[in-house]
């Protein structure tokens, strides 16, 4: 794929997963360096532990652009954030935009250092869910992805389908249907409120 | 010490990890991702953290078992979960021989690197406790081995005594010894209660 | 700057850290393992997040120094537990030593690493107060800087002079310039209960 459309949902990932968590840090009274430090590990994390356990250079210290983007859109949200409540389908949008792009990158930069397929599905994941795990961590809540959303299952389904059609069809093709996968499958949970399971213990 | 046993106590010792944290991630409401996750995460996170610190490259990264261990074991105890409840006595079992393994291997891999003893000691005691202390953050409890069980303490007590017979027995007996007295601690405080003293503030 | 006071306030800093976390640990019913382990990732946990990030040897790995004062400083507060209560405006005056402290070595690893003035910026400022965003995580508390503190703002300010001052002052001037503001910013800022705007959302 043009590794430039991929960058530019990249940044459109970023942004969206610093806006979301702008709203749940206000409304945990955060003050203003709290609001921005949430929204940049949520933007952040999951490429910083995937480029730690890979032993990458950790992408955001050499590339300000993440760094600006992510300043820009917490000062924007800060600002809209009455507007913010009634717009959380776009933000869906673009949140599930950028669980499409980070899973893309996760799979591309660990298939890049030689890891196996099993492994670069779960880098894949872990880039574009961490952040959020990290998130629901410091707002001292347990992790929403592990309770209730299809969310990283999407991405698991996209790397997924990521390797079975490497090699298969042409790499653009391979990006692009990934992409759309994860998009569809993730946007088809939350508008139907489809779950994974829960198992019950006997009582 | 034959390296393949300690491998196979290691194995064990991911399998019991990864169990102790099924039952309270199905307490928690949590989906099947959410609990694999969290029992992935208490199965690894002592070696990620390892090997993070000595730049060791991640070990589950690069040899698939563990992975294949822990997505069997989660099968398995979602599966089994109501019969679980009732075999609480044999998995305390297989979760001490994992302290033990993980301790060993977290000093050995410290000791191979060419930390200091102190420092060998307490990557030992993080190898082995570290997994359950995010497991605990992640399912929102205060980590339960910083309030009441002798669990780190053992392997603290496994590492003091293998710096103290190492070059004195041959390297066999002092893995023995030392996995022997973690076990021994861990078991004998868990089956009596003890517990290290907190202390009070006066009123 | 002569880098042996940088390193006396560096020790003096770790002390504070480490000590800071004592008190809410026996709060919360940690037995002595618990008190330690929260101590000692409050004091080498932004240090460590440093240098796992650009990718230096982690320092309290290879420089006992940090571990005996650590297990000194927890031993003595755990013995004085009681008039540490009545201590807290020295407690705090020493936790503020630490923050420029910490601060200032933040910026001069990442500067020497070649970063970015922003990277050095963040990375300072990550140095001084992550090691207190794990300690509160442990605790089961949002963390207290993300709340109501002039913490982190002091440490960017901080940050912000440094580079300000750089090549137009001589390096000891900068540092100690920056020291102060650090400090004096962080001080007044708690004397005064000057706190971070919070933003409200419409009802």
């Amino acid at each position: 794929m043009d590794i430039n459309v991929l960058y530019v949902f990249d940044m459109i990932g970023t942004a969206a997963f610093a806006l979301s968590a702008v709203i749940p840090a206000i409304r945990k009274d955060m003050d203003l360096f709290g609001i921005f430090t949430i929204a940049f590990v949520t933007a952040i994390g999951g490429g910083t532990l995937r480029d730690l356990l890979i032993s990458a250079p950790i992408v955001w210290l050499h590339n300000m652009t993440y760094v600006y983007i992510i300043i820009g859109t917490v000062i924007l949200a800060v600002i809209f954030r009455n507007r913010l409540i009634y717009m959380s389908e776009s933000i869906a949008f673009f949140d599930t935009i950028g669980l499409s792009a980070f899973t893309l990158i996760g799979i591309e930069k660990a298939m890049d250092a030689g890891y196996s397929v099993l492994i670069c599905i779960a880098i894949g994941t872990m880039t574009a869910c961490f952040g959020g795990v990290i998130r629901d961590t410091f707002l001292n809540k347990i992790p929403v992805i592990f309770v209730k959303e299809i969310y990283a299952t999407a991405s698991i389904a996209g790397g997924i389908v990521f390797f079975s059609l490497l090699n298969v069809l042409p790499n653009t093709y391979v990006y692009v249907i990934t992409g759309l996968v994860v998009f569809v499958i993730r946007s088809l949970s939350k508008r139907y409120h489809i779950t994974l399971p829960t198992v019950q213990l006997k009582k």
